[in-house]
């Protein structure tokens, strides 16, 4: 860049520019936002950032990720603890807890089995599950992996190991989306909700 | 935002929000890729963003951001001191140093007069603009504030304030942006590209 730019402004541009989905314009623009803001926003957010990591870890249990081991869901004596949704990410989990229906345990994967990317199941958290269904009294294992093919290869390793370990495996349902339109929907999406077609 | 989020999670993603164009959806994926990420990146950024502020100032002769003061585009003998460009932001210093044609001096007025934002002439660096023109060797002020309302009622303003103060002020070409299209450029910018036409 052209020395009309200092380096520490260059510095915090290129480290912008280093996050998903953020390019050097939108980098440039947060900077020179944050040049003009109050000094408290900027250190707040260099704050937020250090506390990260130092102040948080993974569930030992469940391995989302918890200030306290094992995290409010696992030590959550009102939920389920014989129902575990399989999910592959931290985000995941807030969209079931979302959906407010859920009351079960889950188990954070930490991403899908993807030979293009090197991710075998060894660097899932796949051994993990198994054990805690193996010592546990775990009655179903909803696979809660995203739809597709990533997701869908991982769901199938992940049943395959838990086969006669006691406890059910299931998938959430393939089907049209809600507020969806027929006509713009995918046709395979089509092909399992006609699969999965349910008496009325 | 439910007891599934940590803490830290919770405020780093809330400080994110707080930057302009960064809802809650992309705060919260910008946090969780830092949770997964190497160490490194979530505290390169942190340093970059505690930095910012405290190694930077505004140079005492042109406003801009600037380590030295002052910057090294004021302190640059090779440039045109006698030749100042008026804009509203240090990002407009950048656009103007990109062209790669302009080596006059610069002056960054830290935005344009807004009376619906509250922001009139003394919020902004005008008087000591005309304060260099006065006491230097100023021959020409091109005033490069942005085209829009704000910007021409800056433009205006500043314009009468260097009256008479010795340098003659002149204004950026507006006119038809290069490889746009007659069709769908807007009516305005069309009437100045006629007002402004030249001979072949």
């Amino acid at each position: 860049m052209s020395k009309a730019i200092p380096e520490p402004v260059t510095r915090l541009i290129e480290a912008f520019s280093s996050l998903p989905g953020i390019g050097p314009k939108t980098a440039s623009r947060l900077t020179y936002y944050l040049l003009r803001a109050p000094d408290k926003l900027t250190l707040t957010l260099a704050d937020a950032l250090q506390n990260l990591k130092s102040q948080t870890m993974l569930c030992s249990v469940c391995f989302n990720i918890t200030v306290e081991n094992p995290c409010p869901i696992c030590s959550d004596a009102r939920r389920d603890h014989r129902l575990i949704a399989a999910v592959e990410e931290p985000l995941d989990v807030l969209a079931l807890e979302r959906t407010g229906t859920y009351d079960g345990l889950y188990h954070v994967l930490h991403g899908a089995i993807s030979p293009v990317n090197g991710i075998g199941p060894d660097d899932l958290k796949i051994r993990e599950l198994v054990q805690r269904v193996v010592e546990g009294d775990v009655v179903e294992v909803i696979v809660a992996t995203n739809p597709g093919m990533e997701g869908d290869a991982t769901a199938m390793y992940v049943q395959r190991q838990l086969e006669g370990k006691g406890a059910k495996v299931t998938r959430l349902a393939r089907g049209l989306p809600v507020g969806g339109d027929l006509e713009y929907v995918d046709a395979v999406t089509l092909m399992r909700a006609l699969q999965g077609r349910s008496e009325m």
